[in-house]
This record gives C-alpha cells, structure tokens and sequence, in this order.
C-alpha cells in the first residue's frame, strides 16, 4: 500500500473516525487505524467492535495511492498528522516487514503495523429498515433524552436509548431507573409501521458527535439523514465533503456509522408515565435553576435529595440537609394550580432536564409518593420522568 | 460575630484566600475558613500548616460587623457566595450552638462552625530579613524556573525553591536532580547581604498566583513587593484594594501570605553547572519545539529520550524510538560551531526549557556524557542546565 496525500485531508478523515478506536481493548488490532488504498478510494476504520467508524476519501484532488491495506496504531497516526506543518503532502509506504514509513519534508516515521486482515469486520445490516429525517430531528431527539442513560446498570438496555417507531413517531427514551427522558417527532413512515431498537451508550456518543460536526459543515442548509436500522445493526452514512456556494456537499469525503444494537427488552415506558397529575406549577427555567444550585450545596452529597413544598399563593419553599446537619432553604413565587404537597427529588436530576428545557417549565403532580412528570410549557413532545425519593 | 457585606467584596476576598484550606488535612478545622470581626477589620484566614493567606477586609464601604470570631467550611461558604446573585448583601450570624446563620435576600443557609480558637495561627517571622524588589522581577524569577521543582521526591528540599541572595543578586533555583533550572536579578541590598531559604512548592505557586492576581490589578503601574524571610517563615504582604485613576491602590483589602521554609540544605547549583561548553548550537525555540514535538510522539513513553546529532555543518539530526520499534527522525539547519557531537536528552525537559525562553536559544555542550547548559542568546541571567541520558 502507498498513499500520498495532503494533510489536511488526512486529517479531517482521521478526526472523524479516530475516536472509535480503543487503545486498551484485548485485541490489539483495534487500538489501530485500517488503511486501505483501492483503485478509487482511501478508507479509513476504526472500531471497538460496538462502533465502527469508517471514511472513504476519493482520490485524486489531494490523494493518490497504489492498491493495498494496513493497519497503525490510531493515536501515533493521528498525533503525527496533528502536528506536521500545515499544508504539506504526506506520503505512506507500507513494507512487507509489518513496518509503515511515513514521510514529510524533512519527517521521517517508522511504525509498527498489523495485518489488515487481523482488523475485524462489524458486519453490514441485515432484514434492514430505512428510516429517513432531518438531521436537526435527530439531533435533537438523541441532546434532548442522552443524559438519562444509565452510566453503568447490570440491565445492560438501561445504557443505552431507545429508538421506537410506532403511529407515525420516531420517540427516543432513555431512563437509568431513577428518571426517564422521552422525545418524540412525526417521521416520514409508513401508517402501521412500528419497530424498537436500542442503541448503545458510546454509539449515541459517537452519532451525536458525527451530527454535529455535519451541522457545523452545513450550517442552515440543513438535510436529511437516513438510519438504516437491521437485526444486529444501524447503519448511517454522513456526508463530509466540500461543501459549495450552494450549500451542497460532494461525495469527496463521507463516513459511515455502525453500531451494534443492544439485545433486549427496553422497559416499556408508558407504564411509566404518570397520570392523574393534578397539581400543577409553572416555574421559570433560570429562576429555578439559581435557586436549585445554591440549596443543593448543602444536599446530602450522595442522595442529592432537595425538598420541595409548594403552597397554594404560589410559594415554593426549597429545603435541603446534608449529614453534617447544614440546611439551606429558599422561598420562591410559582403559578400553582391544586392542593399543597410536599416532595423530595435528587436536585441533579431536575437540573439535568431545566438544562435542555427553555423558558417556563410544567411540574405534573400527583401525590408525594409519586413521580413527576416535567415539560416545556405547551410541549409534549419532549417528557420527562422523575422519581420522588423519601429524605 | 455578626457581619452584613456586599457579595463582591465577600467573594473577592475568599476567592483570594481559599486555595489554601485543605479539606482532606487530619486537622478538621483546616478545612474552615476563619472569619474574624474586629473593631475596623474582617479578617478571613485559611491555612494548611504550609502556607497560611489571610485577607483583611476594611470594614465601612460595604461591611458591617459585631466583633467575633468563627471558622466556616471553605468550599461551602465559598459555593454559596459564588452562587448568591450579584450585588446582593450577605448577613453571617454565628450562634452560640456551633451554628452560623447566612442569609441573602429570599436565601437561607444554616452551617455547622469550629470554634475559631481551634484553628491554628502559623507564626509570624523571627529575625526577619525584609527584601524589596519589584512585582515583576519577582513574578519572572519564580515562573522561569518552578517547571523544575521535583514533584516528589524524599530529597524534600528538592521539591522546593531556593531563594539566594549574594553580591545583591537573589537568585531562585530549582532542581529535581535531572535538571535545573537558575533566575536571578540584582536587588537593592548591601553588598555584603547573603541568605539562603527553601520555599515549598505550594507556596511557590500561591505566592506565584496571587502575584499575578496583583498583575492584573494594577496593569501597567506595578510597583514593590517586601518578602519579609525570617529563620521558619517568608511572609508577604501584598495590597488587593481598589485602584484609583492613578494606578495607586488603597488598603480596603490586603492579603498577607505566610508559608513555612523548608529546612534543608539545598544542592550547591554552582558545582552542576557545566563548565568547558565548546560547542555551541543556536537554535530557533519554535524550530526546535515543532521538531521536538513531532519526534517525541515516537520516543520511549518513560523516559522520553531523544537524541541530537549535531554536525559542523550545522545539520542537526534529530532521532527517537521506542519499545516498539517505532522510529522518528527529523533534520534542521541550526548555526553550530564545535566538533561534531551526539547527545540523549529527555525531550520534556528541553521542551520546559523552550517553553520559558524566545527567540534564539544557545545549547552549549561539552561532550556525550555531560550536562547541557541552556539560555537565550545574550541573556546569562537565566540560566537550565539538562543532564544527559543514554539510549
């Protein structure tokens, strides 16, 4: 394999995929980058065998090459090509004793290589489902329901987030037990279509970062993406190419994303959904969070648990003590609606969903015991779930 | 003790203090502040044993109190000021129960407090040695060399900085016995004046800090700073008040830092520094630090060793590799005069040396084995010295 191709380009291609990589995997092959040069094509992957990332660079117009593939270890690649001067042309031998010279103007690297035949293969999906929407759609349904992932759950389909299709919505619902996070949008499907399928925590990661690094490219000409959804997989391919004075992007450069699915039953999350929510208050979003922060500095500072008392005028008392019997308690003025009530939450879960909401945020309840249901005011397509807990 | 003070003065003066508590110190109390209301002054003062910062805040123009005494959790006290709205009065009330009581508009917190009897007082300075010199000269003495401090080490006095003075010159070193690094400036004392005193790394970066912090202040007008050395303690105070049209500040807030010297004996940097230097390279510090950069990515993960070769021609070769068998290699032009030399150094140690050096850089050398003197062309009065190493 022989590649000579201007840095930039690599670049761009290696920033793309690199962070698929993983350098502490059992198999050493994946802490690499696989090269591969064909006739018309540079193709760069990078995988953990969950997330597979892969870019094809045509060439020609800053790259040309000799057919042939390798694999180098992805941080060295990608450190090299940082920071060789801005501009120059980098060229790429392969030699048959598993050593890869790269050289720059007066650079010279030998490194290591494996076989890129060791370098496995996620596999393309099967019995596949194309569902296509805006990018800003997806974006949002993935920023706006991401943190309520379980960070670490023996329920491993608690680490990651549902993507369900059902009455002509595409909903995205993520929950770790304690809080549950849900937003829906009408998508272009068939009437009766439905299907479920959950994607893992690091390929939500990834497909958000690929999302928005596009957004970033395109900025208002924003298009559509399409999930290729399989038994075992989903699929995306991005472009990342030039982008004209129209606003079009070439096929100069495009990525495709695939993960593997998470095979389980998600919880369903209708059962969930709390009804018989009478008591209703209307708090602003800054106003709420200010005081939120100053009362949790004296939270217990495992549980996080602040109390919540409001009143019928309209008066919210926030209370909290820690172990150390501190106590910090705030009054503010809400628009309330229904009898008194008295309710403990983790503070850090409110905050998390008051920091993707604007403006004047609903508080659904029902009784102490039970949970709350949180939305923007006159928004339901983005629900939000949290459990009371006993202080 | 009671207190009423405006947010900003409160949070201008814990922020100048707080870094010097020390939450996970066995002494519980060295996790407080203390707060003290004489008749004219606030006094907060936080302490670690190593080094003591205590802020006396002015009272009238902003604060108001009832003479007492308390100490408050730092981070605690520090959070809620920080997340207290702008321009708002706090009013601290210390009850007798080990309570103290702050409250700010609709906001009410409730702390546990140590007595502020139990928070020990580090001393002040015996036989003291007053030295005035400039902010400035001290702030580029202490920053030019404190990269060399050892981070941990048994040799304790190494992981600190001397500060000599002889021949009206103080000098600052610094040395983890790999390398050292040497600032001096002459000062304004008798001829005859010497001392010696090793000062802890803490307290080389909270003097560091807050004279920077005094940098920002006062812009341009920057004046004289008296470090008071006594035989266990260095004491300086510097004034943090407001600053008038003229550049002059007043006394509504100064701080004095206290730290404790280390008792030691510190290397005698005069017997490191390389004599008979007959090669002599003069090298471009960005040049340099681009190359360095890009070779060391290949070099040993330890000992980061890269070796120079230079030629009389003026080619210098510069080479790493490490267990894997990777290789890098980079050629530039430099003005050399001296016998052909190859030499191994620690590629960060040369890179901390560029990084505090500009323009020209003189690297002079004697043979393989032998330390490596560094400075920038024409300028003695800092000065590196780099041991070698063997690859």
């Amino acid at each position: 394999m022989q590649l000579s191709i201007n840095r930039e380009l690599l670049l761009k291609a290696i920033n793309l995929i690199a962070k698929a990589a993983d350098k502490r995997h059992n198999m050493v092959v994946l802490g690499n980058i696989k090269l591969e040069v064909t006739e018309q094509l540079l193709i760069l992957t990078a995988s953990d065998l969950e997330v597979e990332l892969s870019a094809e660079v045509k060439l020609g117009n800053g790259a040309t090459g000799v057919i042939g593939a390798t694999t180098l270890p992805a941080y060295k690649l990608h450190e090299i090509c940082k920071l060789l001067p801005k501009d120059t042309m980098i060229n790429l031998t392969a030699e048959a004793n598993e050593r890869c010279i790269i050289t720059s103007g007066k650079s010279r690297f030998v490194l290591g290589t494996l076989p890129a035949s060791e370098f496995p293969v996620l596999g393309n999906p099967a019995n596949i489902t194309p569902l296509t929407l805006s990018r800003a759609v997806l974006m949002d349904l993935m920023a706006k329901t991401q943190f309520a992932m379980a960070i670490q759950d023996v329920r491993y389909y608690l680490t990651g987030m549902l993507f369900e299709v059902a009455q002509r919505q595409l909903t995205t619902v993520a929950t770790d037990g304690h809080r549950l996070a849900l937003a829906r949008s009408v998508i272009d499907v068939a009437d009766d279509f439905t299907m479920q399928a959950i994607l893992p925590r690091k390929a939500v990661v990834e497909l958000e970062r690929l999302g928005n690094e596009l957004g970033k490219l395109v900025g208002d000409n924003d298009g559509n993406l399409t999930l290729v959804f399989g038994r075992e997989f989903l699929q995306v391919t991005l472009p990342f190419g030039n982008v004209d004075s129209t606003g079009e992007i070439d096929d100069s450069i495009k990525v495709t994303f695939t993960a593997r699915l998470i095979d389980g039953k998600f919880p369903d999350y209708r059962r969930v959904m709390p009804n018989n929510t009478d008591k209703i208050a209307l708090v602003n979003k800054e106003q709420m969070t200010e005081v939120l922060r100053r009362v949790s500095i004296l939270s217990n500072e495992k549980s996080r648990g602040v109390i919540f008392k409001f009143s019928q005028d309209g008066n919210v008392e926030v209370r909290a003590n820690n172990a150390e019997q501190d106590e910090a308690v705030e009054a503010l003025q809400v628009k309330y609606q229904g009898e008194p009530i008295e309710l403990s939450f983790n503070a850090a879960y409110l905050q998390d969903v008051l920091d993707v909401l604007a403006g004047e945020v609903q508080l659904n309840m029902s009784q102490a015991n039970s949970s709350v249901l949180v939305n923007q005011l006159n928004d339901t397509q983005h629900q939000y779930v949290i459990m009371p807990m006993r202080i």
